[in-house]
């Protein structure tokens, strides 16, 4: 069985090299734009009331799946690949939450961007507090991580330091 | 340009029929289970620290596409579909956050299910507290709802109700 899916449009960052994209959105103060295709703008009509989307991307240059994988964040361990936010997935979707900061026509500006350039966009959902946000939560191996651990192994924001 | 992706398994839930099944996950109790193919069992290593999971999955009975639809939540006024979390997207991409109680082998239980029987899995990834809860959400047209409305407005957890 296949499920093919096709754009809705395409995300402008200025990232172009993955090695200096940030590795999460929460790291990231980069801005960046959603290009949606005009056949489904009017799909945007009600989102400029919301603070946070939902992205979900085609990693378009994810190359091929590996099962175990060493995440970003802790590169010194292999994790099962579902257990970790990695592009080298089964199926190579992206998932980011990002800063809405407007909306002019078919073009919505966000911030948070730790995404490459040109990638290709799937769809839009609002962040929905109630919906979307958990408490009592455990983060298995990232609950024993220092956050900023995290940070420092991936690019910074500005995209200026090599790793 | 098309985008295809294969099910890395398939979700079994006690919901045949989308009139009866809940309408957000945080609003039902009912459990079921996650069949990984076995192919990608491998990929499950490390997933049972955490106590959440993010669901990807193909509304595999949601027919067209409507861009402006009423959303369960409220049916009195028309959203566009990016402002809802309805299944008639241009990519008809399910997305639903549910408690993990245990792994055996390739077969995860879980609860909070909000999915109809047999759905298409495409993905499953860690909900990961720090880079996916947000404070100060705006959430748009569903701030000024109230939340047992939204849960009254769809089935109750045992789908006993019709609406």
């Amino acid at each position: 069985m296949e499920i093919c899916y096709k754009p809705i449009g395409v995300i402008h960052s200025g990232f172009t090299d993955q090695k200096t994209t940030p590795i999460q959105s929460i790291f990231s103060t980069a801005e960046g734009t959603l290009e949606i295709f005009p056949e489904y703008a009017a799909g945007l009509k009600d989102l400029e009331g919301f603070s946070h989307l939902i992205l979900l991307y085609h990693f378009h240059n994810a190359g091929g799946m590996m099962l175990v994988q060493r995440p970003f964040a802790d590169v010194k361990s292999e994790r099962g690949i579902f257990a970790i936010r990695h592009f080298a997935r089964p199926n190579p979707i992206g998932l980011s939450i990002v800063d809405l900061i407007g909306i002019e026509d078919n073009i919505l500006r966000v911030s948070g961007i730790d995404i490459l350039d040109k990638t290709p966009l799937i769809d839009i959902k609002p962040y929905i507090y109630p919906f979307d946000n958990r408490s009592n939560v455990r983060s298995g191996w990232v609950d024993k991580r220092d956050l900023n651990g995290i940070r420092d192994a991936g690019a910074t924001p500005e995209g200026l330091k090599d790793h």
